[in-house]
């Protein structure tokens, strides 16, 4: 895997540098992740990334999760080939394909089935934004009522929809209008004391005079990726659950970040015995990085017309392949998310560790699984920790409204060799920023 | 081509109706385009189709626009297949990649330096509706103003920033909420004089009194291809750009559909005099149906922050793979625009003999280039054409406002044999339908 | 009526000036009309006012449409001071008071029962923007429909709901969020071709893919006061209350400004052969220039639950004693319409004479009744003419989007006299200003 | 004071019954108050009303605190006859008259100078509603953003943006579209445990990745008079205060109802230690019931445009004239302050002991000043005590999200005797209605 082949000899006697002139000509300022991790990747493989030039890195960035099996993993890359080998239709709209059968018949048999969960499956634009638009359209639909409850640090996308439920700031001045039909709640652990959490949240949706107009979804994450790892508990999202059907409200669970394996479980809410009323899945669901959203309903809540929400990419066979492919591969038994688990439980005692072993720089280990994430005290160390990172080869992104908190999402697939690479990449890297914080 | 591979031998033994029982079991009510087309659909090259049982089909839907080189198209997959095998990035958020540089410098050579455009390249969210919800996003950060004027008949995307935009009413109702910051103004031959369509839009936009606050920027297809097919003219579209510098908006074109070839140049407003501040391209740009949208926006319009508007799947390097491919193959220079044109040509004069053959069954031959069609005096005449093209061996679709205009979209690469199949099998279905309108 | 009697002392001794100073030192900066007419007032009968150190104005701007039967009308006044005397309460909310009784009976006898309008009364908060308010929530309810439909030049009032159909760009920017759920259609004679002004009107509204949601209601004033005295024919106005009726919209007029007698019979649609779901009045219902408003609205349309829309100051007593007194002074017989009918020919023709004695200043007359104007090809020459005949002594204000159009209200029970001398002073201006306009 | 005239003879020989049908016919059904008080009133004086049958009532409603100094005092009455007597213009828009300078001046000389307060003076729209529109707009204006921070339970007005701050779900849903631009957070003691009220404020409104827009301005009331007589401490509303400062926020205290002297003070924050960027006064301004409605604005914030915010009857100078007379006979020392005081202190015992005596009927004494409450637990037994004591020949409302709390608001200048007999009412209505409830 040392070998990086070129692009159609496209970078041969290209200096990296002046590739990257490319990018800042013709490339839009609005481009990010490219500021931190300026190198040109040329190749990928399972949890590494090799430039141009031959330099390369772990990645603990996994394409913002939708990366969970790794880069041109294997498996997938197998099914792919032969798939476009015989010609099957890569974009078929919403028409049936045996690729889409195939789909949905292996989410039924490796998902559904074995949870006893009664969903249909709505193929909806690719993007994560595009699941989270479509089931408020849906929420709205059903209950006839305009209003959306969200959480402070949530994250649900950039479109107006799907970003008036979004809690960052700066992405929510963006939109430049107002972001209407949306109220925010305060998510568990956001105030002062942990336990009233829910409280609050009955106060405010539910209390004679709150003058919160009724909702038509509460929508959350269990694990609130973009918003800081705040992982709430089994007791308040079943509290929460439970308002939402004395209410009359939908509980959509956007399970973009925190599914498909991400928290050990296919479904970041196995474990919390919790049955939304509506799923939102992206980014990892096609298995190999390939634009594909979807969002599970409640069959009693399918009262769609046939085109009510439509678009042109909702028929991407390539992903419905590797998707397949992923759910049989990884899904058919427990051994994967077993491994999941344990690789989870490495990654929170060495971040633990690490938080002992450095006093002072750092305040919890966050989140759950392998959406795990270690809060630096000052959002300058924090950048400085991922600078270091990158110039000790391994990409790691921080999160969080203050940008404080590291975020290790390696691919689930990761060897424990190589999550103990990075994360010994990340102590060096501590070591040597330490100076400079104190 | 004429053997059908079975897809992992899923469909061997299973006679195609139960397939389509895995869809009404397991998929959403919302589905569309397969109640039109109920085949199960298994293998596709060109502008052909066939099913997992054997039956061919030509394809005059061509993803609604995403297929304009038909499907798998030999040249692209050879360039896919060469980047899967050595392992190139396939998701890279918007971090640089040999891919996307080859694309950036394809799309400099091929198509921005020929035609002196100083566009820089943003890379959105792979659906048409983020482009437009960007390109808004823009347009309001730069002018500080909220409104954006878009057009009768108007289509724009489903997410509900770009959905204020759609004119379609059944797809506004889907929303359940207010579709703000929009105004509507009446296209060009919208009103009942062709002649005052400027002046209407003129006085509405600027007139003293006229009560719309200042629009940051006008939206417009110059075919409105879910709309009917209407083609505006130069005259038409230079004063509109005009009347856009004048009251300091923007003019956003949006060339999703009619972009990329479709109607014979690579942009379809390459002949009309115009250089929009913006312009929205999705659905082809990747050539081989692969979801990926970006937005062209002039140099000095490029003042978004960092991150300001984002999404996980904008590096869909397979997509930049085949897009520069596409570009590299047929807009290095005009032998394709020229074969394009000759089969517009060839369409056109079909459609209008087919009108005049059968008087009283059509009302007009609308459209341009590649994207052409007869409009039906009758919707229910219109539907009974698609069912009887499929029950023949055609695939395609109407459009417009009643579902009127039989909707002629073959892969640009498509022989003139294949497009005088198709239009003898539409012919042979006017005949067969004829009977039952009179 | 020539002695001007002193408020309580205040002003003896003061010069106006200083007493002026009181104002720039306490009151807003919105203060509007105090600068075109800076005077101190101190008296005020019929169409005169008096200020404080004697000086005498004819008053032709009628407390923009509140004072119909002049300032301090005998005849009110003595009703007013009665009811006064004798201690009925003032002010009731909306209890049962025998002023509020009075009201409503003198108001079925002498406006309802002759005209057979089966409507009935809501009393609303006093200023016409509540009335308009009210008149948008109830045709929500009623259609449950969002969109209103209202035209260019309108005016309807300064609260969010009110301000989202009114077109002055000025006073919707004072509200700094977006006004949503209004769409704007173009009144007669807006658009280049008065005759196509109904069918611009129809397309936008009615066609296939005209992209506006349904609306709740049409909103219209018959004569656009504040927005230049267009006054609407009755061909269009029956057409457009036929669309409204066939696409399920209620009509609402606007009755605030050109009703209670303005155009010469009560309603200014009394001879336009519609009768509207819903009228507001305002300004002239009270007659003596107290805060009142009402609706009325077709007994099938009282959907409202008690206290869904409520108020304050919805019970002011005085407003009713002082109605009740004007309709049956009034309205009883035709004596007044038809001397209101004198006054606007006599006031129509010399309007005419002036325009065609002094060529080249003025460019139409319009507008109808005692609501009409003479429209300046100049803003600036508007300007100097209000300045002008301020000095010489003739209260009189522009309208129009430009502020070209010098509106003639005086009050309705003004004498030919009075509106001739008016009408000299006017003269007298147009002759001073001629020379600085050249 | 016993003999009650007849209204022109209207009712002589006509039976109250006949009276109501009147309005039955002819008024709408969203009239409220006259169904909890069926009687025709006739005549009205201090806190006492006579019907037309010459039935009296004690006044403990006092036109929802529009008649602080009681029905048609006679200090005030007199300057009004005066003012009316020599013809003073009633009605002059925003022109300068001499009522309007004795108003500002006495304002100034009696409120604001010994409060030393440098606040100007807007004259809106005669509803509390409108003065909240326009403290809305102006805070948008000052601080160039949208979102304005309202309350549970909070109350200002039925005008789309005065709605879109009241949290009164029955009112909200009048509307029957989006009231967007406000964000609702818990008024103090909302939530469970008093004593954070302040900090959950906080969280919501500064903490990162709380997800709110910054707001323009946090509007509230110091004692919330619908919402059911909830007082906020100086210690929260300090804090509030504080708050709003350190981010950039106006302080926006609509003392519509809780002002005027009602609490005791002019103002009902004069002990509170707060100074508010712009305050919202209406109700009682006018001290006769009169329609008037002001906005106290600090100097610096005074950036209005000339008529940028307008309206007729912005200029009702009977309203200047009794509001002078009030002022001034009023609050030109502390002798009506202390009075109010007292009787503050008299009606809290008497509730406080009527809670006693009558154990398991009520909650809590509630509210502050002259606008004290009782709450009942159950709003059946509220309703019922309504009744009764209109049976007894006392008006008394309830209000509260549930219409618990028995809401005392005696005209300030009701003598002891006539609130001892209010009170010896209401508990013979407890007396009678308690067997009811048990």
């Amino acid at each position: 895997m040392n070998e990086v082949p070129m692009l159609g000899g496209f970078a041969s006697g290209t200096p990296g540098l002046a590739a990257i002139d490319i990018f800042e000509r013709l490339e839009s300022n609005v481009r990010f992740y490219c500021r931190q991790y300026p190198a040109l990747f040329s190749r990928a493989a399972g949890a590494e990334l090799w430039t141009s030039d031959g330099r390369r890195f772990l990645d603990f960035l996994s394409g913002a999760g939708a990366l969970n099996y790794g880069h041109n993993n294997p498996v997938l890359k197998q099914a792919l080939l032969e798939y476009l080998s015989f010609n099957g239709p890569v974009h078929s709209l919403d028409m049936h394909t045996e690729a889409k059968a195939h789909f949905l018949l292996s989410f039924e048999r490796n998902i559904l089935a074995p949870r006893h969960l009664d969903y249909k499956v709505q193929f909806v634009g690719p993007t994560g934004a595009n699941a989270v638009e479509a089931a408020f359209k849906l929420a709205r639909k059903v209950t006839q009522r305009r209003s959306i409850a969200a959480f402070t640090n949530g994250y649900h996308g950039m479109s107006l929809g799907a970003l008036a439920a979004t809690a960052s700031l700066s992405k929510r001045g963006g939109a430049h209008v107002s972001l209407n039909d949306v109220v925010r709640l305060p998510y568990e652990g956001f105030l002062a004391e942990r336990m009233g959490s829910f409280e609050v949240v009955e106060s405010l949706l539910t209390q004679a005079g709150c003058g919160l107009d009724p909702v038509a979804a509460i929508v959350l994450e269990t694990v609130q990726g973009e918003g800081g790892l705040n992982a709430c508990t089994r007791d308040w999202i079943r509290s929460v659950a439970d308002l939402a059907r004395n209410i009359g409200a939908l509980l959509i669970i956007d399970d973009i970040q925190a599914g498909c394996g991400r928290t050990g479980s296919f479904f970041s809410f196995d474990d919390l015995d919790v049955v939304p009323d509506i799923v939102c899945l992206s980014k990892s669901i096609s298995g190999y990085g390939l634009p594909m959203s979807i969002i599970l309903l409640k069959r009693d809540l399918d009262l769609w017309s046939p085109g009510e929400h439509n678009g042109t990419f909702r028929g991407n066979n390539l992903a419905f392949v590797t998707g397949a492919a992923a759910l049989d591969c990884y899904w058919s038994d427990n051994i994967f998310s077993s491994s999941v688990g344990e690789k989870s439980s490495f990654l929170r005692n060495r971040l633990c560790e690490i938080s002992e072993n450095w006093p002072g720089l750092f305040s919890q280990v966050k989140g759950r699984g392998l959406l795990t994430g270690l809060e630096c005290r000052e959002p300058e160390f924090a950048a400085m920790l991922v600078s270091k990172c990158y110039d000790l080869g391994l990409i790691i992104e921080t999160c969080g409204p203050r940008d404080t908190v590291m975020k290790f999402m390696p691919a689930l697939t990761a060897e424990f060799e190589l999550l103990d690479e990075g994360l010994g990449i990340f102590e060096r890297a501590v070591e040597a920023c330490k100076v400079n914080a104190s």
